[in-house]
């Protein structure tokens, strides 16, 4: 670790949005994922919910979506990127688990992790709001990316 | 279950936000966490810079008291709400672990689950973009609430 | 109307955000319409996709609470306002067209016209982005409002 | 219609930003247009107010630009999109109605309908908002889009 | 001052929104202002489109009053504030000098310096962004408090 | 200045968002100052508490760094634009004067002026925040650009 050094500190070690000015524009990629642990009967209402009216699991998604969008308003040195895709998933992992899975895109300077995994957190979050009148006690985790390709550092895929 | 109801979903299935306009005025404050796992250099390397230079975990906690007045906008049916406090802590939990904990208050007629959980959230999410070009096999887990009080629904406390 | 004057100009005619702070709080209501009309495969296209997957009249759902939420950002003289319920409803109103209605409420010193009427503009917008690839020539129309309640100006509904 | 699709939904119906990687750099522009109908004397107050400071209008029209730039935020599958040109025009058409036309341009991967309408609708609803105190019966309508260019699917101008 | 302390800062010297849920709700006030230095056909430029126009100044008075509902999204460790008016002032004050000169209210358990002070900035800014293309030199100073009354800590006039 | 026209006034004097649709793409840069004068009592605070804790600073800093992915969304006509790189560096000058000098870079059709000098007034109004409870009288003051490169109206330095 003693080569790398994190970039977002400057020389006196303050934050900053660090230059990416000089890379190179190419396709980039990045999947995340997250999950929302809840009672059983938590799950069902959501996914049934979902199934029957398209509701609880659709606003999960558009939040996503818009979360995805909003990434460098939120995290504080995140350049701002034009996404050329977005895509948010959710299905039923176990009785217990709902599985979220994200995927962004664009063509520019610099990855879009953040921008994956905002979308997975806030697709997360926002299942957590629609049932927590149901449910307290929801945990969300395993927030993580999963794949990243593109830019020079070289693709990354999670070991299952 | 069958006694409540998701309140979000109207008589139709469609999502709408929900009617608090007869919920009293009262004190109310949630308390949220999360977790950021990742190798032992990087939690090092964050908090080490934290402790020189106060940057890594600075920017972090403003991130996540900006996220915390983000909420409305970012999750779609969570009331706007006027905070009246808004405090993340960050701190080494274990060689591995970051532990981010948070505070939201309001005098309103809706409770502030959200606006905790999604501090913890984005201070996390912001600690993770810091460290990035050190880890990216970092994991966020944990998000969940651990004490909520204010309100008819009765006050919560998560148990250990 | 001599009586009257546009109390968003002030003295010198300069814009301004209208003094409200000796207005009392009270319940605010609005009620306020939209139309989309199509050919009618692009209608059946959009309500066929929401009856069976629920997604396109969702997502426009969802943006027009958002929207509601966001008047005040978008809206440069309208006073920030903590709605208390907000909601967005859409059907076929005939082969052609869609009916959009909203309601938006507060309680508070102004009222909640323009959050109830961007909310049905929003939802009528998103309707087109997610059927513009089908029908390049919809119109959004018939944008008023229908009910207002609430405040010292009286009670209003539109006649028929 | 059968051969083209709604893609904002992908295979599963479910809401995503439709990728847009593969398209090609180009310049596009769209021009929309919107009506707002309301008393004579609403209209005269309107425009007079213009004629003499300037701010009734002026203020619609910083509304309209400030709309288009944000759109992506507002409406939740549209792409982020770096605007090089926003326009609006405001004039009376008839004792009764105020007519606003729009353009918006880019160079890039997707078209800029939605910033172009947006900024139509944000300039009407602010005109709507401005003159309420006068009357409460203004009608917002005839929200179109008037010609497009750039992009693979080719030019676009409505018949009148 | 060794009595007050900076109270953004926690025990542990951690940046936090400070708690105002114990204070009481009161009418508040505050004045602000701005100064804009260019060489004199800049100003006369500025002022002249704007009696002639309307829009120079108009755009300022609107990005002034905007940036004033902005500001708790701005700065990081202000408090959403519920305006109850805003006013944004501009006029000629030298041949070199435009004065601008802004006023927030609110009914609140805080002030409002903040949202005077970023109104005045905002519209300072624009003004330079107006005028940007005749003259790169100008300055923007003399920002500070001019009043502020209402709260616990007493009412403030600044000394001429 | 009479070859130069105010390019933001279209031909009929409206406010509107200038094409740049035809400029190049190059690198741009802009070097902005501000300057936040107190009490020595209030710098020392505001230098000691960043130079123990870091935190007085790095709120300021952070908040800079947003406001310059702001400013499309707070000065009315500036277009978006994709920041490369932000930095903000803040520092005691004399007793009673903190200097803040922000640069800001991009790869695009048009200068960041605005963005340097947004992040520069942001930072300042931050630290006016963090230390108002102590010092009321402080005033910000010598926002101005200092450098800009890149672009077809040539280089500018200020002179000193």
């Amino acid at each position: 670790m003693t080569e790398r050094r994190l970039t977002h500190l400057d020389a006196k070690g303050a934050a900053h949005i660090v230059d990416i000015g000089e890379k190179a524009f190419t396709r980039r990629r990045a999947v995340a994922q997250a999950r929302l642990r809840g009672e059983a009967d938590t799950i069902v209402a959501i996914l049934g919910g979902a199934l029957k009216k398209g509701d609880a699991l659709a606003v999960a998604r558009v939040a996503g979506i818009m979360g995805a969008k909003k990434t460098s308003d939120i995290i504080p040195l995140c350049h701002p990127i034009p996404l050329t895709k977005v895509s948010v998933e959710i299905e039923g992992e176990s009785e217990t688990t709902l599985f979220v899975r994200t995927v962004a895109e664009t063509t520019g300077q610099t990855g879009v992790e953040m921008e994956a995994l905002t979308a997975a957190t806030t697709a997360a979050l926002t299942l957590y709001d629609m049932a927590k009148a149901l449910d307290r006690s929801m945990v969300i985790s395993d927030i993580c990316l999963l794949e990243k390709s593109g830019g020079k550092s070289g693709d990354y895929r999670r070991e299952p």
